[in-house]
């Protein structure tokens, strides 16, 4: 089996073809860190997807995923949402696209980047709060909801891949909410 | 009458005492521009709110307010757009307190400020997304949704007041919604 | 001849593998806003360059360019200044990625878009303070320091092309410094 | 003696209209995290002061003062600046006034805010790039520069008070520099 996602395939890209570009030039990507809002706007719970690789063991991400030929990026982050949440995670997709960060993996460890042995990727981040019902899909095996504290639990960072440690502490210093 | 409105006076500060304050320190603000969103997230309208001033005519303006001793941002940001939109406007109240701009207002013309006879104030102005019905309340005539062309318009940008065009051109530009 | 820019050849990529690429992922690239500034860190004058496009006529743009495989964020912005405004820029290349905007370039004119008749591209827009001498490079004709009046004008804003006009007054936005 | 800083007197305040607007408005701040960038603008090391409070102990803290009335937010920046690191910083203020965070101070404990016992301030948060020569000036110990791995560690987060030790986390993540 090959690590190319489903939503990979299509008629957009081929696995050879999507082995091909990715030793062309970097991909685009967005990341969305789904999170549950008080009433009043400020961070309650930040959502975390646990996946089981193929390599074993358990990991913790955040919804992660490539942008499509002609997609635009408002349907690539809902597109995303939806294939990891369900579909009626009412997710309030972003009015601006500016990012809180501009995550850059690269498939050697570089100081201050994220690491994908797959691709070279240059990832938009978004802060999507999500008010509808999420149910683990596709290869997340579930979705835990943490508080800001418990987010940042060493025990759960160390559980976190790719650097998504380090992007859910930077949401939730965006947020304000860094205890 | 003096032009302290409504919800400056309270258990809080009386005129005098406002007046004062204002000689002694800048004001802390806070601007809100009001949108509605397409499904896909993207801006459909840009509310305005038209005023009609003891001055005589008539100003466009968006929702703007002082945040009183005490009050957390999101509080006022909240307690202002139901002062101008009614009590069912359920805005989307923003998830992260950064703003997309800081706007200066002194009571001098300052070139890069904006002007506000009454005081020296530092407001943050924030796009909030609102879902549900609003009814223009206290001393606002009526609210006004725009398109981004029509918000753009030389007329409506000649009846903004107080640096408010310059305000609603920046939001539509951070919404990535510039004709 | 071909549109491609001679900084897209070289050891990465050929001018067909590059438009085989172009026909199956987007292109990441980065948009950086050159700014003069005041002692003061206000907005002095933008940078608009001035090309010559092989259909004739004159092109007002930003500077604007492809990110390689394996090149970070911060090297491509610091190429691409290099490369249209010569050595001695002195660029001060951003502490933080947030990009002040995200544009998205498709090849058919798509509403809340720019347009780029070669590819589908995801571009981050920087405003970058040039301290140092400028010399227009390459296909650049001539680099013109304008107030952010002047750039605001119509007759500059109907020179500028592929949406350049509107990322340039998001810029001044972002600046504080619309008139 | 008084907790009232030398900065705040002079012509504008007196220690008694100081007590009493704090005891009417919220007052506005600027926060300034110093950093030393790389050549290619990456985070090299952040700046924590070192103060010796009247009570006693060492404090480590951020740049933090009050915004004067009339006084533009890049003057309360630059004159911030020169009161701690001294004249010869050469600081770059910033460009666009969007700060990375705002930071609310309570007297009491408010979760997700700050806690300063003299009054209620809302406070702009910046990172500015310090390319000069710097001594700690005024109540300033001493500057330390420290790598973002330094920054980071219990003990220093445990030195900082009035929440500067989230603020620094908070620009070191904005910065794309969290290990």
């Amino acid at each position: 089996m090959s690590d190319v996602r489903a939503d990979d395939l299509g008629p957009w890209l081929s696995p050879e073809n999507l082995d091909f570009v990715r030793r062309k030039v970097p991909m685009v990507y967005v990341d969305v860190v789904p999170v549950r809002l008080d009433s009043d706007g400020s961070l309650s719970r930040v959502g975390l997807i646990l996946r089981s690789p193929r390599e074993g063991g358990l990991w913790r991400t955040v919804i992660s995923g490539r942008v499509l030929l002609h997609e635009p990026l408002r349907s690539a982050i809902a597109r995303h949402i939806e294939k990891d949440l369900g579909p009626m995670a009412l997710p309030r997709i972003p009015a601006s696209l500016q990012p809180f960060a501009v995550n850059e993996y690269f498939p050697a460890a570089v100081p201050g980047a994220f690491q994908d042995p797959r691709q070279h990727a240059v990832s938009l981040a978004y802060v999507v709060p999500v008010d509808g019902d999420v149910a683990a899909q596709a290869d997340a095996l579930q979705l835990a909801w943490l508080t800001p504290r418990e987010a940042l639990e060493e025990a759960v960072q160390a559980e976190c891949v790719s650097g998504h440690g380090a992007l859910v502490t930077g949401a939730i210093a965006h947020l304000g909410a860094l205890p």
